[in-house]
């Protein structure tokens, strides 16, 4: 069985390049199964790329080879990569998209994409999702090992992922909105291990309202009231049941979010 | 071969949550065929999940399985169900999406999703999707039997779907638009044959224009005309030769459509 | 191993019709392997087909079925046609759509797909993607002969592509922007080719704006500036490092681009 290929870039489905790249891997690779993971990244925004690809790895099966083009410095000297770990490969421009990679795996090793013997000639400026990192992940999927594509490296780029403040002495944590979903939802940078010690019936306040305490389900306000609750990739959220917060709040990503549990 | 694992869901394409759905599934059926039925269903829309499934299912292989998650009451005690007819098994919350099932197929049962053996633990409140249908949807497909999952129910919650009134007396019909496509197409819920012993000359109001007769095919209006037609999926439509009813008519879902063949 | 069935279509993935098709080829063919190409072609726009199959379909493996649904003219008399390649077979309407197969390929026979033992039926007359075209995609997988589906035809419907007005005397190139990518890089429809004997430090007229030479990289130069580079099909585009040309330069599709030569 060979291994799936698992997509995530800031292509858009508006164009040919999310198919091109599935015809280059299926022409090395025809039993390649390939699975889109998101090609909605906002252009160029490589945290977003990190962000999406943290939550959602870890559900895929072992040996899943993960291609991950955000790539805003194609064509520049920035290296392509690959980052294997004890369950996954990973390939991406040298820009940071792995950073949660190398945060939360134990051992990895890292490759530059060097031998060109394995890629599309002549390779764009523009374009090595499908010049380089859809021919090596269907090389890779056929078996070939991480080392041929090129030599070790010692470390790669890293992003600074937003963390939040978390003051315990004056129960105060102040963070952000990283991400808005396609449901309205806020999702925080405040994951459920920051809230320990914390009340649940804090006080979230963002923009020009107060939210009271956690819920564990939507439907326990009514139906387009706002509410906060622990999302399904462990952030704390902030939702609207059935409605959309984004719309109500009227708030974008980056929003600053302060809970406090002074009160009671 | 495993059965054919079919997604249907409001979760759109623009963050990661599709696409962890079919880690999940790979995981535990690494042979499953996974096809998008849609993710555009409107959030919280079940109607519109019911419709667009009603329309679909019939085209897909015997014992295709069909992951039904539009899923407003998330969280709540709303159960979690399978409905296994002859031909096909249906995952979903029982919120009334499976409606056009239980309304088409003559024979078939259903279980409540209970045993959590076969759940990614510990499920959450937000996302059965990936807690609760992929996981069966994947085990489904190895060959378990309905029956492992929970008990047998005797009935699930049935939507109305919106029914045209037919006057054959008056020859009169009044429907809706029931969707708008993707070419703007307006697709009402009357259906082929509720325009039986209707002459085809009909006239159609809709907003402030009249239609009049029914047309076989677009080309038989100029390019930019109004005309109605019967469209694939059996119902009348409203639709303007290579161009946008929905635009030209400025309509909205939900408008009402009045057909007489009172004149000639 | 059967063929991959390679999916392009102005369907949008708003409603089921995509998914529709998909239950359809499985039923015939349930070992098919389904790509979609793109399904955001601009309803009815059988010129922005025929460029996206253009350059797409060479990345695919050997013996891929491509299926090219952009059909305005549903349901009238134009044929449902098939096109063998040596390396390929493509089905279509026969309406312009795959007019850069027979202008690249030397060799090809054209079949009009006649015989209704392979369609869905009844069939209907506004989705011959369902009833026609992925039936009989899903029975080439299976190893038919074109020959099987109906009548060799001797010609089929042309598209004049857009091509620019070289004038290597006056060292002028007249072209226009034929595409705008997810990006905002504006396509346009000068090939590499054309700039031949042309020196890369042209100047490059598009609306208000003048672009002095050509690239090879985005980053050459500054992030958020305009820069002229040769894309990754071969033609010359203009782009933003970083950024959405389309949006700095407010520029449509068939924008005016002017290359002049002259200075230096």
């Amino acid at each position: 069985m060979p291994s799936n290929i698992v997509l995530l870039t800031d292509f858009g489905l508006n164009d040919n390049y999310v198919g091109v790249m599935k015809g280059v891997i299926l022409a090395i690779q025809p039993h390649a199964h390939i699975v889109d993971l998101s090609h909605s990244i906002k252009p160029h925004d490589v945290l977003e790329g990190a962000l999406t690809l943290k939550t959602a790895y870890t559900y895929f099966p072992k040996y899943s080879i993960f291609v991950c083009v955000v790539d805003p410095g194609v064509g520049s000297k920035r290296k392509p990569i690959l980052v294997a770990t004890k369950d996954y490969l990973f390939l991406a421009p040298d820009n940071g998209v792995l950073t949660p990679i190398i945060d939360q795996e134990r051992t990895y090793k890292i490759f530059e994409i060097k031998n060109d013997r394995y890629l599309i000639k002549p390779v764009s400026h523009t374009f090595h999702g499908r010049d380089i990192f859809s021919p090596v992940a269907a090389y890779l999927s056929k078996g070939l090992l991480p080392s041929r594509f090129g030599p070790r490296l010692k470390s790669i780029k890293r992003l600074e992922l937003p963390i939040p403040v978390v003051n315990r002495k004056n129960r105060k944590i102040v963070g952000q909105v990283m991400h808005i979903d396609h449901f309205g939802n806020l999702i925080t940078n405040i994951e459920e291990r920051d809230l320990k010690g914390f009340s649940d019936r804090f006080h979230l306040n963002i923009k020009n309202s107060v939210i009271r305490g956690l819920c564990h389900s939507y439907v326990e306000v009514k139906r387009g009231s706002v509410l906060s609750i622990i999302g399904s990739a462990g952030y704390l959220e902030i939702s609207v049941n059935q409605g959309s917060a984004a719309k109500k709040l009227n708030v974008k990503k980056g929003e600053r979010v302060e809970i406090s549990s002074e009160i009671g």
